[in-house]
């Protein structure tokens, strides 16, 4: 067989986040598989197969890029970010455990890519500089008990935080149940920043504390970012501030 | 003032894991300031001033770059992996923050990079497929007891982990108490990935179940996956095995 999976991250948008060992993957695949936005992002080339489909579809999506590599084809799943983030690398796997035997002989390499979470901090300062935790507050696929488990966990921990998948039209009440956590342990003057569609033209960061946090600052593009105790906000003249997380915590 | 700081990240080791946004900023750059082996990464070429450190300078060497970036230098601070995760960003912007107030008129800039957990979960699989959290295991700039408070806590939250820095010459206990810590909450299936210098000529991935796990397994060039309690392994004829978090937590 000299077919492959690459499992591949574009990063958050930005054609100079994606890494160059990802851009050559693109170059040798003869199909290209995943979300439509994402496919999207791909050049189109003479003998290059372009295969759409839609959001939560990710375990069809995951056995056809099986089947085709077990064809002989070289297949590029797409992810935005990092696919091994809340991303495609998961459902593949799960599609290789579950499917044919021969499956696990195919070459499947993961690309990592630049992830929003870090994409975001790096466009605020450094608010991740410090320990911290990736939650995806979607519970499609989890109950909501548990993330609000983890949620407190967390903030007890005073991790600094990132959320990803923070609200959608589908999933209206979530994020203000999360801030209400949020509020029964931490101080109303933790830093949260909203950071939207980091690295595209629609890019828009907005800094505050939990007390003015509300749930309508976040959409399905936005990765919240929350700062853990210590984080401290810069203020400049006439620009955004800069929030960090610094190294130290005294004993 | 034409002058500016961008603190760059290099990534994990390969060179096909670097943005063309961090190339093009190399370029640009009229100094480079880092810790050693990070510097001697970046070819030397006319004009481009090349300006080593040691370890555990981070303050005096972000106040260099500071001051250069202020006389109209364009400076690149460099980091391995992602300069907002355990690396130079921090520092910097501590250093803008107890400085001249003419330093918040900089321009700074972080560029973000592939960090060493996300590179070495994407070698194993997709470890970090559902929520996790990053921890650095070194205590020089925090008590052992928050570390160990937060392994605690992130353990009972059930996230899959990595660890920074678990182990050095100078430290050589804490990785063992680490083991120890998830030994009292995990069950001793747990699965470990020990992944020593990801990407790069001496890159080793070992898989191992918690009840298995010694310290010596982790070296100061390790990062340490630690997966959920729903982490999975598929077994391959051959091959090194590949590792999973399953998107999904039943109800």
């Amino acid at each position: 067989m000299s077919g492959w999976v690459v499992i591949a991250g574009l990063g958050p948008g930005d054609e100079a986040l994606v890494t160059p060992e990802v851009t050559a993957a693109l170059s040798e695949a003869t199909d290209i598989v995943g979300y439509i936005p994402y496919v999207r992002r791909i050049a189109p080339r003479e003998g290059l197969r372009l295969h759409e489909s839609d959001n939560r579809v990710e375990l069809d999506r995951s056995r056809h890029a099986l089947e085709m590599a077990a064809e002989g084809r070289r297949v590029v799943v797409v992810s935005s970010g990092d696919p091994g983030v809340f991303a495609m690398a998961s459902a593949v796997f799960e599609a290789v455990e579950a499917g044919p035997s021969e499956w696990r002989a195919l070459e499947i390499r993961v690309l990592p890519g630049i992830t929003a979470m870090l994409a975001a901090a790096a466009r605020a300062g450094a608010p991740l500089g410090h320990d911290f935790c990736a939650i995806n507050l979607s519970d499609n696929l989890k109950p909501w008990s548990l993330i609000e488990k983890r949620l407190r966990l967390a903030a007890e921990a005073d991790f600094a935080m990132g959320f990803y998948n923070p609200r959608s039209k589908s999933r209206p009440e979530g994020f203000g149940r999360a801030l209400d956590v949020l509020r029964e342990v931490c101080e109303p003057e933790r830093v949260i920043i909203f950071a939207r569609a980091v690295s595209t033209p629609k890019e828009a960061l907005r800094v505050v504390h939990l007390c003015d946090a509300t749930p309508d600052m976040a959409d399905m593009r936005t990765v919240v970012l929350v700062g853990s105790s210590l984080t401290r906000i810069i203020e400049r003249e006439g620009a955004d501030p800069w929030v960090y997380t610094p190294r130290s915590v005294p004993a």
